[in-house]
């Protein structure tokens, strides 16, 4: 990939940390500048060496960038945009990192349709339920898949640069409509992080919630460990791809209506063929997809 | 403890082999014979060096038995007891391993009836997605909960016997009813099994199946990981604790109908406020639940 002299960080966290992490260790970037809404979270970012110097004014962090990767939780794409867009150079390419696309694309036709032939869409598939920029670290990209969706009107060699970097950090490049990808992380991310949350909750509100975490074992701790993801973030995942996500709460209201039948009627039968297809499927899922 | 010249296990997979293996690690036992319905199961024990003895008669087998563990799924317990009943000595100590104990104590009292002192219900609370004898190791028990529900007319010898025994395979031991155990489990335990297997099933349902475990990731591993548990065993589990199985999938439904209404009306702020209560419950567990 070409070098970039200045890459700017909007949102130093976990990704966005890792992200420079790994293009600085890959020695592609120069100067790497923090943007964030949080003084102390720049400051943290600082003192790790994630970034070379924090800046709170878009006018100076943006001058000369030559990539700018936005990082923050997606409810915050819309004012971050609005806030850069008078200073964003020509030359300019930006990407995002945000695990929902139709409501960053929207948010970028708002804002920045001046340059939307150097505003490359993408998500990396990467994450864990420990955030912040203590958090990050080079290696987090590395076999991971980053989804890039492309808009229209982008050029190829802003693209190639968006591709390059997330190939930089070590990712598996795909390629998918806004729609689609709101579609199946709905399905096998947003989904499963909104029921994690809530088995959690349910628990934790009862009277005996002390005794029931007292004989919560492994499989409990595996279910519930993206219980532990950042909430804000999965706040504004929730909001922005809502859509999508009640249309598969849907279908898994279904999958627990059938169950619940099987249940109260005793159907030991149609229990088994389920979990036999389950555990099937998982194991079969779970061989192909180690690392 | 006592040591056990004589020690029958009635289903040798991870359970009962890996309760063989640690009792024969400390030195406590003689024999070890294994009971089955699978011979092939049971040849595999006998590979692996967990049984001395594989024995396809109960009256050769109980001969002289010290300790009776019951380790086969929670169906199979009743037409456990049924078969053995006859051969039982007045001397021998039972318990069993099943994951619900109002049933097993309903066929305790069906066909044990004249051998109540001596028949002392547990439930170690360990086990693995991985199932088998070939799973089966020593310290599977270290360091976690076993839950006695002894029955009333339990002589204290018999229960010193078997929570000595989980004791020397490194457990700690809790004692409960057997109403106020299936109800925790049905809520730590089974549910959680339930909602894996579910969401799991849901998906590999679709006709982009394919697609969608292509971008499943370490979160959705977690998650499901307990959907590649034992089917049969599951189903038994559920099966024969649907009454407080239910229960606690309703008090689930409406903890999603909740979500469900917050999505659809935008409500960010409360979607985050349970999401909040939910990771600071689960990290504080996790925190306390740390080996």
């Amino acid at each position: 990939m070409k070098r970039i002299d200045k890459l700017v960080v909007c949102g130093v966290g976990l990704i966005g940390g890792s992200f420079a992490m790994a293009l600085r260790a890959a020695g592609m970037v120069g100067e790497v500048v923090g943007v964030g809404r949080s003084p102390a979270s720049l400051e943290r970012a600082l003192a790790l060496g994630i970034v070379d110097r924090a800046c709170g004014d878009w006018a100076d962090a943006l001058a000369g960038a030559g990539l700018v990767l936005l990082a923050t939780p997606v409810g915050q794409m819309d004012g971050v945009m609005a806030a850069m867009a008078p200073h964003l150079e020509a030359g300019t390419v930006v990407t995002d990192a945000g695990s929902t696309k139709s409501d960053v694309i929207e948010a970028i036709y708002r804002h920045l349709d001046r340059q939307l032939a150097h505003v490359v869409p993408s998500h990396p598939i990467a994450g864990s339920e420990n955030s912040g920029a203590d958090a990050a670290f080079a290696e987090l990209f590395r076999n991971r898949k980053v989804v890039v969706t492309r808009l229209p009107e982008n050029d190829a060699a802003a693209v190639s640069l968006v591709r390059d970097a997330w190939q930089t950090c070590g990712a598996q490049l795909y390629e998918m409509s806004p729609q689609e990808h709101d579609r199946v992380f709905a399905a096998v991310s947003h989904l499963p992080h909104l029921l994690a949350f809530g088995l959690v909750h349910d628990l934790a509100q009862r009277a005996n919630a002390e005794q029931l975490f007292g004989y919560a074992a492994g499989g409990f701790r595996d279910f519930t460990r993206i219980a532990g993801s950042h909430p804000e973030m999965w706040r504004d995942i929730c909001i922005a791809n809502r859509q999508a996500l009640v249309g598969e709460l849907d279908a898994y209201l279904a999958e627990l209506a059938l169950l619940r039948a099987y249940l109260l009627s005793g159907d030991g039968r149609s229990l088994q063929a389920i979990f036999d297809d389950a555990r099937r499927a998982r194991n079969a899922w779970a061989n192909r997809a180690e690392d």
